[in-house]
């Protein structure tokens, strides 16, 4: 079958989108559209530069016989402010405070498309570390972990709480939960992490960091290197945080539960464009 | 900023893609573009070509005041026996017994290239029903059933086998497990889901079908109806099965321990497609 251009931009957008990050060779498409390659490079050229001007991502080019072309997703500063503040809008619903100062968060974590646009966010804050897997713990985060994955054709590894017959054997850790400062559990299926991997930390909520504390001394266990750490929400400050280094989209400023308010404002991502 | 063709082409084809199911106004990309609603009917016309040829689905258009055009997602057969082949080859490897007979499945379900595919492949097959909203239970369905309501455009909800603070008042109910014979229970925050809802149930292993009975046991709590079940691997013939009509898309034939090996078979989805 033979394309006209206009069938093979439309293609060859649509093959980028669903394949982020990943090196294609020129002559995949050249011959999937039985097309000169100098007519390829072309289309690539029109595709670039429209992921570009519209805040969608850019093409990667590297030259060789091993070469290629590669999507590389990015979102726009202007589309990631206007997440956060759709983001600190939702949050500071005070129908969302729940007994003990706890917030709701389900329904937003339940949205593929706002779970989705999180990802795209976080693949682009880390668009430039190494990082061979994302990881996080059972089970708010694991969507969030899962959409950033998938901008970053990267695999998801779960922490678990407890141990499950469906998982093989299982390397565990004892860790201190920050707030409570009682002693949990948390584990990971020996399988399922190669040693010296470098490791993207995804969760849900942070409040002083125990949580994440925790998946740290758990991948010191398989050898590996923290890449990077993103949390959804944290907490309004904390005396003692038990994380340096990690990413937010927001912070929870004041959380009054008598008179059920909650005023939140973005994170620290802003930081790191 | 003024468009051509090429460039429009390109940008609403990410945008559909991005945006399955969702209905959009011509106006919306004649404003975006700076063009004629002409000219965008018959870039339309080209990219509803270009999708329906190379299998990645259609566009339908609604004609009105109210209407617009949706991108329907769709995976060719063609695609998806490729796609259930593939899983069979991966499931069938003799390293994955686990002590019990149970199968690992976590790097499977941790990829999510395949993930989002097995998401497009179930979207595809569900496509014809009303779904208000995709349910599953913790922790490994998850994955997957976030890829099926991406492609849907509908919310997840995720029934959890235990209470945690951050969901709020629960409903929850005692359900007999198929295989084992045990009592357990299962719970769903009482404001995930709304009552009434048409939900399609996902989950990434079936044996019994007790964990499906339960959920469905617990829709009944909520006036929900089972708009559909989707389990991706169903174990081996089972004398008797809790749940009549589900869709699978890989069966285990015969798993032997002694022997260490798995045969397997494709599941019943080839008689929905």
């Amino acid at each position: 079958m033979k394309f006209r251009r206009s069938g093979r931009l439309i293609d060859m957008t649509n093959y980028f989108i669903q394949n982020p990050q990943r090196l294609i060779p020129l002559t995949y498409f050249a011959d999937k559209y039985n097309s000169a390659k100098s007519s390829i490079s072309e289309d690539m050229a029109i595709i670039k530069q429209t992921f570009e001007q519209q805040g969608i991502g850019t093409l990667v080019t590297l030259p060789g016989a091993a070469g290629g072309v590669k999507f590389m997703p990015k979102m726009s500063n202007e589309e990631a402010s206007q997440l956060v503040e759709e983001l600190c809008g939702m949050i500071e619903k005070p129908e969302r405070l729940l007994p003990g100062g706890y917030l709701y968060l389900t329904d937003i974590l339940g949205d593929p498309r706002v779970v989705n646009k999180i990802g795209r966010l976080y693949a682009s804050l880390f668009a430039n570390r190494k990082i061979d897997v994302v990881m996080t713990v059972a089970t708010k985060g694991i969507p969030v972990a899962y959409a950033v994955a998938q901008y970053l054709d990267v695999p998801v590894v779960v922490v678990r709480r407890d141990s499950k017959v469906t998982e093989g054997s299982t390397v565990s850790i004892n860790y201190v939960s920050g707030s409570s400062k009682r002693i949990q559990t948390m584990l990971l299926a020996k399988r399922s992490l190669a040693v010296g991997s470098n490791v993207l930390i995804i969760d849900d909520f942070m409040k002083a960091g125990g949580t994440v504390n925790g998946m740290i001394s758990l991948l010191e266990e398989f050898d590996a290197t923290v890449a990077g750490i993103g949390v959804l929400v944290e907490s309004e400050d904390i005396e003692e945080r038990l994380v340096d280094e990690y990413i937010s989209l927001v912070q929870l400023k004041d959380v009054n539960i008598k008179e059920k308010h909650i005023s939140v404002q973005e994170g620290n991502y802003l930081k790191y464009i």
